[in-house]
């Protein structure tokens, strides 16, 4: 057994002194040849190493660089040097990993930018927003899990490649065994034949776990799918990834109302997790946003820090309001009348934009907005149609910074008005044979809701560019790492 | 808000009686026009629904069969039949979704097959080994989440889609968003041209979150990944699917022997929390399989029945030993001596077989066993190699029933050693100039495993073919739903 340490999370969160201990990490500094600040990335905070005058040799003592890993055994003991209580007076130094400062990237001089660090992901890690960044992705994970698991819900783990291209959602990445140049064996009409391919068939990776976590909700009642889902839109944007986490809930018996009522919940609840969790990864990044946001022309700046914008997130409710009713604030609005919108909005019926959201939730409410009763053309077929024949049972969860973070709605579980929208929009019935299934067999009322993953965390950490909530970002030309 | 219900399991557990309340779910059965079994997916165990004589009309009386979906609404009292503890009086009973009798696949009088079931995944989740296998699966997930989240670790989504195929641990299925007809883009001698590919390369499904896994662990110390991984290999069996989940810890400063204990502490771990959660569900498919062992000869039947096994595991140590003692215990026992292995023992270096690790567990040791210290070539170049020259500190354990469940090792941390192997092996460096960076900047000793999480929740469940512990089963010519 080599790992006998003590955390430095926990090293710092007791108010012990006077005890042996054993601490591993990696040096963030070594000052006057006495001081090492050392993180081990259980928090941002470093434990302070003293290291005695002359206990190391020359060429050790060298070797006690920033990045470089080490063991220290020693005292805990009250620190006097300012900004912590504790240090650990050193009585071995054990030099794990060398680290060369000439080529190691993450100098403290150098402050690199976010962008130069999506090229180096594998070691941003070792910063202290990232550090933070994704502990809180941690801790927003762990939230969701818990979240559904004390209310009985199942994890649900849906299939990742599928045969069905039906929902719609958006492209599909192909997946195949076959070779790519054309040798693929074809059918007489010169067409693939897939029925040599690895699954018999043709195949995507999945953009949605919805349509299967509906199978499952009409055994269990209550599930949840949570893992990853893709879209090969070419979209070079700082809130799409063509790969990334999602978060599906669907409950039997659920009408629209109880769908708000779960997603409103739910978001509150692992926003407080994080923020009782993680609060001093939090504190650091309301620092890291605030200093951001000075750069930003003035009329560009939130006009609420993090801490404050989750503060009100979780203490407020979320204004709830109908697509039509939003149609009529947008364009009744000066923005709208002063031509301010890149697309105006002239009357009903129209997608909204990101601007327009951004407008309700930031101008106009200043809260999260959940948005119901689009139109039925602008949305997805399994939507359950309202009695005026023109709108669906539909919400939409828009956050301030973010624009929609949930998208859901009540499913149409009645197979004749199902079957006949789907006729409208052109989805084969036959190859949703087995969804259409659950409709003749013990339908009933029932709801669901996607929330994007990385979304989430983008709006918990403040992060501008989602490809910097991910480990490993996917998008156009880039799958590094 | 429509779901003002109760769960079945919630009301089954109280020990209240004379109260009004509101159950939702699925009729198993209604006999003699009067009990309803109804069943909410909450648990295997159903709600009697008691329906006064006369009460209902002929027509809904009639639309009550197997598979209907019903609210009813009524008192909770004392039951009187035997088998339940307590009853719901109907007041009012509300048909939400028929159900066709003549067409609906699951009737209680035929009792599917397995095998049949499989075809129809979509439905499966209503029978009562299915409601047991998924919440049981559930709660293992969850447990998983529990273990390594209340020790500090920080759960890593590592990408899905990856241009790296240096890992070796399988062949994988190409992600792309050329078309396979021949028609993607050229280059000048004739290879396809990935740069115009959406990635701008070549890509691959992964097969293993480990070495990003590793480059996370170099800064937070204690991580872990929960995702789906995937293998392209033509393997028909009950043991291999094409997609699965796989739980993949790494921590910094681990030894081997620190990453045996870890594993051990977690199988450990999670197993006991499917027992406190799932007691009722691990009974029920304890009774299953100990009916299905009975359809078997007599040598072939398990010694132990399913609750037992499990009693065993958690309670006691597992067997550590060498590869190199493995195959002296194998090499000289009766089973090779008198051929009954398929490929005999006759030397060491050669890989285990899974007959061999059978009988290492089943027979010689009767419990769970973790061997270490393999030959350097049959494991990966990651694995740290020992001072012997001729072994790496990897680790396996096996488990009764199953074989493998869980493949790990301590890591090469040392560059020139990790190197040096790699050109053995012909693993590209330059593709791997990430992972490498980790080893030049501040190394330390490491290690992690490998857990098939479907292999897992087979142990646990007692069910003989990995296809029926995942909801949607990829595997050779079978992508559907």
């Amino acid at each position: 057994m080599f790992n006998q340490r003590t955390r430095i999370k926990d090293l710092l969160a007791g108010d012990k002194a006077n005890y042996e201990t054993t601490v591993m990490g990696w040096v963030r500094s070594f000052r006057n040849n006495q001081f090492i600040a050392l993180n081990d990335g259980s928090t941002n905070a470093n434990i302070q190493v003293v290291v005695a005058l002359g206990m190391l040799d020359e060429a050790t003592q060298k070797r006690i660089t920033t990045g470089a890993c080490i063991k220290a055994v020693g005292e805990i003991i009250p620190s006097l040097g300012k900004g912590q209580k504790i240090e650990l007076k050193a009585t071995e130094i054990l030099i794990l990993g060398d680290c060369d400062t000439e080529k190691y990237p993450l100098q403290l001089k150098n402050r690199p930018s976010l962008e130069y660090l999506r090229e180096i992901a594998h070691l941003r890690f070792r910063t202290n927003t990232f550090g933070a960044v994704f502990r809180v992705r941690h801790a927003l994970a762990y939230a969701i899990h818990k979240f559904f698991n004390d209310k009985g819900f199942v994890y649900l783990h849906t299939p990742i490649i599928t045969a069905s291209d039906a929902e719609g959602a958006g492209e599909m990445f192909k997946v195949t065994a076959f070779p790519l140049d054309g040798t693929a064996p074809r059918n007489e009409d010169g067409s693939i034949n897939f029925k040599e391919d690895f699954f018999g068939r043709s195949t995507n990776l999945t953009v949605s776990g919805q349509l299967e976590g509906e199978l499952a909700a009409m055994a269990y009642s209550d599930i949840y799918t949570f893992g990853p889902t893709f879209r090969a839109e070419n979209s070079n944007t700082t809130r799409h990834l063509a790969e990334f986490w999602m978060i599906e809930p669907e409950v039997a018996f659920n009408d629209l109302e109880d769908n708000m009522n779960l997603a409103e919940e739910f978001i509150k609840y692992v926003i407080r997790h994080a923020m009782e969790q993680n609060k001093e990864d939090l504190e650091f990044l309301a620092q890291r946003l605030e200093e951001e946001e000075k750069q930003k022309p003035q009329n560009e700046r939130s006009e609420m820090g993090l801490m404050e914008k989750l503060d009100f997130v979780v203490n407020n409710d979320f204004e709830r309001l109908t697509y039509t009713e939003a149609i009529t604030i947008l364009k009744e609005s000066n923005h709208n009348k002063k031509k301010k919108f890149q697309y105006l909005i002239e009357g009903w019926g129209v997608d909204l934009q990101s601007e327009h959201e951004r407008y309700l939730v930031e101008k106009h409410f200043k809260k999260p907005v959940i948005l119901t009763d689009y139109p039925k053309e602008i949305k997805a077929f399994y939507m359950r149609q309202n009695d005026d024949g023109k709108t669906v049972a539909a919400m939409d969860i828009l956050a301030p910074g973010i624009g929609e973070i949930v998208g859901g709605s009540q499913r149409e579980e009645r197979l004749d008005k199902l079957l006949e929208r789907m006729e409208e929009m052109h989805i084969p019935a036959d190859e949703l044979w087995w969804y259409l299934d659950t409709r003749k067999f013990g339908a009933c009322p029932h709801a669901g809701f996607g929330l994007g993953f990385e979304r989430l965390v983008q709006f918990v950490t403040g992060m501008g560019n989602i490809r910097d909530v991910i480990p490993f970002p996917r998008y156009p030309k880039s799958a590094e790492f």
